[in-house]
C-alpha cells in the first residue's frame, strides 16, 4: 500500500514546522511541491527553504508539478468540484509515476490541513479514482489562527465564551449571531467595512509569522481605513498578501 | 527588561513541537512547570519528557512550583477571578526569584495559548502588579481540533463554511445556529446527549496525540452511548481524561 503524508507547515514561518512533520518529511521518498497554482513566489521559496532545512535523508526527493487551473467563469461551487477532479486525478498519475508500491509521498500544506485547505478533500476523490491502494497520515501544523493571537499575544476567546471561525464572504450577510469574537479567514475584500464600525473591535495580521509580518489593532472605526491602506500597499509591494483578522464585539 | 515566553507545546505528542518552541524552550534561563493544579501525572510526565528531549542549553533550569487553588465553592466567574489574582502574584514571585533582570523564564501551556487558557489573561494581570518591566513572547502550538482532525483525517470546514468552537456548557443551551460544524471543547458531561441524535454526525478523540489516543466517529444515534462508556472506562484506567469532538450537522 503507498501511503500519503499530508503534513502542515505552519503560516510561512519554517520554524512552525514541527517535529512530528520534520521525521514525516524525512520518511517520504518523494515531496510533491506545486508550481503553478502558487504564483506567489515568496511562499514557493518558503517551501523550497524548509525541503532544504530540514530534510536530512538522503533519498527523499523533490518533485515539483503542475497544478491544473480553476476555470472562474461560472458557478462557484460546480467550479471548485471540477477543479478538485482534475487535481485528483493529477494525484493518482503523479503517486503512480513516482512512488514504488510500498513507498510514501508527502504533501506540505500551509497552516494546518484541516482549516480552509482542500488537500483532505481532493484524496478522498483520489482514493475512489486510484487505481492502486493509499494510506492517509495527517500531521497537524499551527495555523494563521494561533500566529494571529501569539503575534498580539492575545487569548483568542473570552473566559468560556464561543469563537466563530467564518470567511470575509460569510462576514458581508452580518455579524454571526451567538458569538462576540468572530475569526474572519478568505477575506480579500476587507469586509470588516460592511460592520458597523462603532461596535467592534479588530485584530488585523498579514504575512504573519514571517519577516514581513503587517499587524494592527484597535476599535474597528479608529483603525478600519489604516488597515485598507495598509493591505492595498502591502499587497503592491509583495504581489500577493495573505490576512487574517479577528473582529470582537465591544461589551456595551 | 525581563522575557516571558509562553509556549503552546501541543496535545501530549513530545513530537508536537515546533522548532520554534524547542528554541525558545533554549533561550529561558528557567522553565516553570506548575506541580500541584494538575494532578494529572501523565500529563505532567509530558512536560518533563519535553524538557529532558528538547533542551539542550546546560544553563536552562527546570523549576516545579504550587499554583495557588481554585475555590469552586461560589459563584463561577468570581471564583475564576479571584483563582487569576492568586497566581498572577505567585507568578510575580516565582520571576521576581528565579531571573535577573534581564532574565527569561518560560511557561509551557498545553496545545495552544490563545485557546481556552488563561495563561495570557493571567499575565496581564501580572504585569499590573508586578514590581519590574516584562516583555511577552507567545509562541503558537498544535491544539487539541487540530489533532481531533488530523486523526480522524477530515477537514474542519465544509467549502466555505464557518465552524463554531465553544464549550460543552454552552451546547447544552443548543446547537449553535448559523453553522453546521461545531467543535465542543472543556465539556465534563458529553453534552452531545442534549442534541437531537438523528440530526447530527460526531467525530469524538480523547488523550489526542498520546499513544493512548482514542477515537469514535458515526451517526450520534449509533455512537452516542458508546462514547459515553469508553469515556468512563477510560477516564477511570487513567485518573482522568482530555476530549475534544466535532458535531456537524447531518444536510437533510
Amino acid at each position: 500500500m503507498r501511503k500519503l503524508l499530508v503534513i502542515g507547515i505552519g503560516t510561512g514561518n519554517p520554524e512552525h514546522l514541527t517535529v512530528q512533520a520534520i521525521n514525516a518529511l524525512n520518511c517520504a521518498d518523494v515531496v510533491l511541491i506545486p508550481r503553478k497554482g502558487e504564483a506567489k513566489d515568496d511562499l514557493a521559496e518558503v517551501r523550497r527553504q524548509i525541503c532544504v532545512r530540514f530534510i536530512t535523508n538522503a533519498k527523499t526527493r523533490i518533485v515539483e508539478f503542475d497544478l491544473p487551473v480553476r476555470d472562474q467563469s461560472g458557478e462557484y461551487r460546480q467550479g471548485v468540484d471540477d477543479w478538485h477532479e482534475a487535481i485528483a486525478r493529477s494525484y493518482a498519475d503523479l503517486l503512480k509515476a513516482e512512488t514504488a508500491e510500498e513507498g510514501a509521498a508527502a504533501f506540505l500544506v500551509w497552516g494546518d490541513p484541516s482549516l480552509y485547505d482542500s488537500t483532505l478533500r481532493i484524496i478522498e476523490r483520489l482514493k475512489r479514482i486510484a487505481s492502486f491502494e493509499l494510506a492517509i497520515d495527517v500531521i497537524p501544523g499551527v495555523t494563521s489562527i494561533q500566529q494571529l493571537c501569539a503575534s498580539h499575544r492575545i487569548p483568542l476567546n473570552r473566559i468560556g465564551d464561543p469563537v466563530v471561525i467564518t470567511t470575509g464572504r460569510r462576514l458581508r450577510e452580518g455579524f454571526p449571531t451567538g458569538a462576540d469574537t468572530v475569526v474572519v479567514m478568505l477575506d480579500g475584500e476587507c469586509s470588516f467595512r460592511h460592520l458597523d464600525a462603532d461596535g467592534y473591535r479588530i485584530h488585523w495580521g498579514a504575512y504573519l509569522g514571517t519577516p514581513d509580518e503587517v499587524l494592527i489593532e484597535g476599535p474597528l472605526a479608529d483603525v478600519s481605513d489604516e488597515i485598507v491602506t495598509r493591505r492595498e500597499q502591502a499587497r503592491a509591494v509583495h504581489g500577493w498578501i495573505m490576512d487574517t483578522y479577528i473582529i470582537s464585539r465591544i461589551a456595551s
